[in-house]
């Protein structure tokens, strides 16, 4: 059976991602970390999507990201709140956490290799996104090239790919295509600050990414908000 | 003043590649990992070089590499001890670690872009080594294209650059700059299966290719082993 590695954050992307490989017939390998993000709110929702969705195996790979300090995401920094998707887009924004994909896909790459999956997943979106660099598709072709050239399996024969099926997705266009697997989206979890309850803000770049899109796709979004 | 992150295992190679980065002016943050090696003895040895070698910062980052598995340097399984250095270099050896050097390389970039250094040196070494896929030139140069796309430092025209300036030198080479450079060598360890006290046990590849180094060098290892 082919196996795949797939990295979830628990939010609306990578839970997408997920049902695809699952729906394509993979033996799927989840990877979460724990890297001193504010919100453990997002592991747990990964769990529980890993376990509804039928991952063969969930892992979480604590990481400790907080000595390079840099980012809102990791920081004791502000989340930026904002009154609408317009302000979102220019320039790269503070909670940009330093080679934040570089080093997951690394982690994937060594689990990969590790369970003898050739076939790694990720999330990466470049069109409703935040602007970030390891988010594009030249940086996964980059990442590509590299894993076969880092890896025992790669030298002895085997071609690893990296595969980032929704890059070229609307949050709109995910949305829907999560539904067409019978995604339960309210499981998911996208808030860079929540409540300590879990309850989405509504205002940072992600709530309002993705109540765009759930606006785009004429649905409702299922989970609730402190402000909308 | 120009900065530099430098890989320090407490190795030969990468004190050495340590050494080479301060005599050359940089400011330098050398980044050490606690990844469930077996002998804490390798991070003593860092600690006591990046003081004696006068980096500017020492860093050590927490990693859990054995929810991979799939390493005698990270699992129960045995080093495999040897008679002589002709033993070794046929195919890749257990001691492989699934993508060891692609995450310590993407650890490093998040502190250079951290602390704003541009320069990255792994102490890489494709002559003398134990035919590791990440220890080839092209490996390198792969990853310094990475590193350019996945970074905002990169976005924003900076010029990250991976240097491993003894990639193509033998391990006599090695042990002779870093005597041009006043290294105490007695500060580093090499050996992958030390005793409890750190003693080097003169029988895994680590051990061998580094007497052979000092052999053909024409000097004496000023380390102690339990056999030689």
């Amino acid at each position: 059976m082919k196996r795949a590695v797939v990295l979830l954050s628990g939010g609306l992307d990578s839970t997408t991602t997920l049902a695809t490989t699952i729906a394509e017939g993979y033996e799927t390998y989840a990877l979460s970390f724990e890297y001193g993000q504010r919100h453990k709110i997002e592991l747990d929702a990964a769990r529980r999507i890993a376990r509804a969705l039928g991952a063969k195996e969930h892992r979480v790979a604590k990481i400790d990201m907080r000595i390079f300090g840099g980012s809102a995401l990791t920081d004791d920094v502000d989340v930026p709140k904002k009154r609408s998707v317009t302000e979102i887009g220019h320039g790269i924004p503070v909670t940009y956490v330093p080679a934040r994909n570089t080093i997951f896909l690394s982690y994937a790459l060594a689990l990969a290799e590790t369970v003898g999956a050739r076939d790694i997943f990720i999330g990466a979106n470049a069109i409703d996104y935040s602007g970030y660099p390891d988010c594009r598709p030249e940086f996964i072709a980059a990442f590509e090239t590299l894993a076969n050239l880092a890896t025992k399996a790669g030298v002895e024969g085997a071609r690893f790919r990296i595969h980032a099926p929704l890059i070229k997705f609307s949050k709109a266009e995910i949305i829907r295509k999560a539904l067409e697997f019978d995604v339960d989206l309210a499981l998911t979890h996208s808030c860079y600050d929540p409540s300590p309850e879990g309850v989405a803000c509504g205002k940072c770049d992600s709530c309002l990414l993705r109540l765009k899109g759930f606006r785009e796709a004429g649905l409702e979004d299922p989970i609730g908000y402190a402000n909308k």
